[in-house]
């Protein structure tokens, strides 16, 4: 197993339009910029939260080069390059690497169903020969609950053993603790990212390597000083306190209320832009939430929960 | 409503791969052909059976250009335009558009669930108003079986109602008759494509407009016959010899087994590639489904079946 470049807080950055549609690569930057000075392990930018199938691969490709001009470190970027087609997720990858990025985050091909691990199997391995690249780091991004299709433990074994070099991760967004635990114990080493802050603790005492989590977008301070104390006497109010966040929000469309919350903490309206077929909160749903957050305390960049648990 | 440009057997044309995994346009015009002389109403390309979310929208586009320099004409083509990014959905559509394609074939953004009516409706409105053209005749593509995100019923309504010029089909491979029942008795002069000929004679007798289906690839004759012939006396025995046709492929993994097939009768083995997700069938499965079809003597382009109903 090679050296892990990723650990920690790694978040799914949400990725803001502007009023006409297009991605807004200004916004974008100084959003990651941010993440990073709150502490983020890492931006893995282009995931579920990121809307990035909502986007054509050139877009994508436009997006990270903006990035990168911008001067987000790639080391700290792991892109989503999944896709239905293996020549563009090959594509993504290849763009990816050229700029050094410090991994990846792999979608299986998502449209059909059932499809078998042989194919899963075969697609990636397309991907990985095709990149032809020492550097490639995959972190295979397993979410059922979405994607539909997924790694299968058996599967995830085959690729590890296959690619060790490559294939050195994987986010588990299936939310079943017992697929994460079973990924755990089996594959000491590979590094493991739940897709929830809410498994982070449990991740943690059994070698996870961190999480990979939507509300990471709005709390990364909150889950960073989990991650740096859990180990402590503190560690299961730590807990405690992002797991209220996340149920919070969970209330709510995940997507379409992260950005309703950035908009209303950065006073930016345009943030809470979406595109279909995701819908934004509606006036109601927009006031109910601000005032489920203000009864938990929290703001944006300055979760005061954190002094409740300290 | 507007005149129907389709009717009849539609066939979603399998897409050949030459040995790099590249599309066989060469090939796939030659099969387009073959399709349109054996009495085919037009061609689906570009649907689940022709493995289009296995291709990038740029082979996509590509292939379509090929066809169209090849002489297939492009009023007989649906192409479909599904994507998950609206731009890349839009862009495909423009394409099609502009080479004057008799329609376009539309799944719904099958990457997030669930997703909301309302969503769908912003996403088809948006391709249908970036397309900006009076000569685009949409049809939408439900088939929750793979996609999992469909249209129901209601929005199939509201899609009539808001574009009455332009969403003027539908193919339905839900596989769920009473759907399809009700689409025919919601909406009459809405042309309503079953996506199995198992259903072609019921949906003939409410007024559907023919069907548009997989196995369209290997038996147009038999199923054009029951399409000319469905008032006629030999209706039932002509639906029953193109049932057994279905259901004897059924057995198998349907697009490769469509594709070994074509490689069989046409004895060209390079027919039998697909691209990962998707694995061919092997050595012990390709001798069973070309003893199965002896055994109910068919033989690609003279299905020998006909006979004995005839």
């Amino acid at each position: 197993m090679t050296a892990q470049p990723f650990h920690g807080v790694l978040v799914p950055v949400l990725t803001p339009f502007t009023a006409g549609g297009e991605p807004d690569a200004g916004r974008f930057a100084a959003y990651c910029r941010f993440l990073l000075n709150q502490g983020a392990g890492g931006l893995a930018i282009f995931g579920t939260t990121s809307e990035a199938n909502s986007m054509s691969p050139g877009e994508r490709m436009v997006l990270l080069d903006r990035l990168v001009e911008a001067g987000i470190p790639a080391g700290k970027l792991m892109p989503g390059t999944g896709a239905c087609a293996v020549t563009d997720a090959a594509m993504l990858v290849r763009h990816a690497v050229e700029h050094g990025c410090g991994g990846v985050l792999m979608l299986p091909p998502f449209y059909y169903k059932p499809v078998s691990d042989d194919g899963i199997f075969a697609f990636i391995s397309n991907v990985i020969d095709n990149a032809g690249s020492a550097a490639l780091r995959i972190y295979l991004y397993h979410i059922p609950p979405v994607a539909v299709v997924g790694y299968s433990l058996d599967l995830v074994g085959r690729l590890i053993t296959a690619y060790p070099q490559t294939v050195v991760g994987l986010k588990d967004s299936s939310g079943d603790w017992s697929n994460t635990a079973a990924l755990l114990e089996r594959h000491p080493g590979f590094a493991v990212f739940p897709g929830s802050e809410v498994f982070l603790l449990e991740a943690l005492r059994k070698g996870g390597a961190g999480c990979i989590t939507a509300t990471g977008n709005i709390n990364v301070p909150g889950i960073a000083k989990l991650y740096q104390n859990w180990q402590g006497p503190q560690a299961d109010a730590l807990q405690e306190a992002v797991t209220t966040v996340r149920k919070t929000m969970q209330a709510y469309p995940m997507v379409p209320a992260l950005k309703r919350v950035v908009a209303h903490f950065r006073d930016d309206p345009g943030w809470a832009a979406v595109r279909p077929p995701l819908v934004p909160l509606d006036r109601a749903q927009s006031a109910a939430l601000i005032a489920d957050l203000g009864r938990i305390g929290f703001a944006l960049g300055e979760p005061r929960q954190r002094a409740a648990a300290e």
